[in-house]
């Protein structure tokens, strides 16, 4: 079997696992409680924070767990609307989390504004700039694309809506963990992350929080996470996630430079086979990402022909590969539908090979000149 | 070293953790894809719900998965408030899940009306019959109360509700798996569960919805849970809840004669050595359960001496046993204050045993007599 689905869920990585054990075996204490048993629980929570952190140039009390990215991206577009601040502006080729939380919110009254985008999934930084006005409260555009990779120049966006003091949130799920992601030099108050997408643990992700943005909890209850997010805490997925995401940051250029390597073995092959295809996203854009179109093709008549020959990848985004409808992302970059509904992606990670990509293509090119 | 903080958390049932291991190492699969690689993990995902739909006598397609009780909680309280409908009601002896849940919609124009219990922590039933009207959209009770142990006849309270065609929610978190729990007969719409209280990993739970039952999402995004709630499935977490659930559930009137005769020994031996003191709670209480209060006595001071000695309690509250406050729960049973001030909550697990119960006893004993 050949996974080629990284963007959807990563393989947990092997040293995540080892550390998370001994929290769901006999060091099981509440880390919230007082007694000597829970010192060590309490510890681990303490250094994982740090570890996050500094992963992305944080400070540790700007992170703020929570149970994934989901989670994370509702928390900052839910946050803080009034009757005087009611507007968001995004992108239209967020994820679901934004798109949904957004259209939650209209239904409540609040306004969405989204933000078209260019041919390669960049944001139009004129409509940005006239998207906002007294009533927007956020900005929130991801740091990278899902389903074409396509990394957007959050510093220019965020220095434009800093500007105007609006708050600034970036979904930075696809990113973290495969990309160099500094929150100072991004320039974001918020940013959300989800662990399952770098090899760590599902179920488990962070808020980063700059510190002094104002920030209503979204999940109330118990005091934990500095009274901001209420549950006890998911300590294995806590320690798994730090360990997982500091091997991903400390691997970041040489697995970046496999995956290069890998993509263009795709792409060689491909090509030296004459197979029509367009490849989707910008130059800028995340590792191992190859949202491929085939004129002519069904998007998942590949993905079930590839899974036959034991490999797995995505149509459409991540999320639902269960319909061949056309993205909302390839519609908002205006992909000709004769290449739109043949699209695959192809999400390579950091456990793939060359043999893995060499198969892949041949698969492909096999499937395709049929 | 002798845990008896099990209402705060407990150990994760080692045959829970045998089930997760494949979910974290080689079957790591988005349950949501469609490839073949993906059937194991849509399979296991399918047979937990199956699982803890039957441990509560509820369908499957009524149990909705969550990062846990605290989630569960919000989900239920925040759901659906319209101007019209802007009334909740509720105990004075909830827990912070539910209060804060509540002070967060007050925020927004809401209100709470805040059942009184009697000395034993039973909710007023002539408060409740008045406290409903036309605005009042829920009433949420909990099923077992975490402090004192309390079991609410929530058979009752739901049939009242349901004359007005109110919904009921009941919070289960501290009652499921080690009390009977049977959604029909107890007659709720709407439940919520937490699993690392039962033995299963923490950062995972569920919401019970009976079918029909109006709810919107409260995380939205991507298709997960019916398009209930969005995020990459937990799917180690979901299957680790599930065998411990089932477990605790097959085993329970073997855990509950145990834990009964273990109070008993620490009951026995407490009277015998002429200590003063209150057992909290009702004569329907949680198995394992002992809030005891000590005339005169600091319970902070109580449980750093049972520390030193190697013996795990709480004070107040499972979630916030650093202050030495009377709890909300122990100010609404109206316990004398110099009583309340001497609280610890003894909570017993199936892992406990008749040695743990003598040396807590004896412990406590010794400080005591000091």
């Amino acid at each position: 079997m050949i996974y080629a689905d990284n963007a959807a869920t990563t393989k947990l990585d092997e040293d995540a696992l080892k550390a998370m054990l001994p929290y769901l075996t006999n060091e099981y204490a509440n880390a919230s409680q007082p007694y000597t048993f829970a010192r060590k629980a309490k510890k681990a929570m303490k250094e994982a924070r740090e570890t996050v952190a500094k992963c992305i140039n944080a400070k540790p009390n700007e992170i703020l767990f929570t149970s994934g990215g989901t989670e994370s991206d509702n928390w900052a577009i839910k946050n803080g609307f009034s009757e005087e601040k009611n507007e968001v502006v995004t992108s239209q080729i967020e994820h679901h989390a934004i798109l949904n939380s957004c259209s939650s919110l209209e239904r409540l009254g609040n306004k969405t504004i989204y933000l078209p985008v260019d041919k390669d999934g960049v944001v139009d930084i004129l409509s940005l700039k006239k998207s906002m006005n007294d009533r927007t409260r956020l900005v929130s555009i991801m740091l990278a694309n899902n389903e074409i990779g396509t990394i957007e120049p959050i510093e220019i966006y965020s220095e434009i809506v800093h500007k105007q003091h609006i708050l600034f949130h970036t979904d930075a799920v696809q990113a973290i963990g495969h990309i160099p992601v500094d929150v100072k030099q991004l320039g974001v108050d918020l940013l959300s992350a989800s662990s399952h997408k770098f090899n760590g643990p599902r179920g488990i992700g962070f808020l980063y929080v700059k510190e002094g943005t104002p920030l209503e909890p979204f999940i109330n209850g118990g005091a934990q996470e500095s009274h901001m997010r209420a549950g006890t805490e998911n300590l294995a997925g806590i320690v798994g996630m730090a360990v997982a995401l500091e091997k991903n940051v400390a691997y970041m250029a040489e697995n970046t430079s496999k995956l290069k390597k890998l993509e263009e073995i795709i792409l060689y092959i491909l090509n030296d086979k004459k197979i029509t295809f367009v490849r989707n996203g910008s130059q800028y854009r995340l590792p191992g990402n190859l949202s491929l179109s085939f004129k002519g093709k069904e998007g998942e008549m590949l993905l079930h022909r590839l899974d036959i020959k034991g490999i797995c990848v995505s149509t459409g985004s991540a999320c639902d590969s269960q319909n061949t409808q056309i993205s909302h992302v390839l519609k908002a970059i205006h992909l000709d539908e004769q290449f739109a509904l043949g699209t695959i992606r192809i999400s390579l990670g950091k456990n793939n090979t060359e043999d893995d990509a060499k198969q892949i293509a041949y698969s492909l090119v096999n499937i395709l000149k049929k």
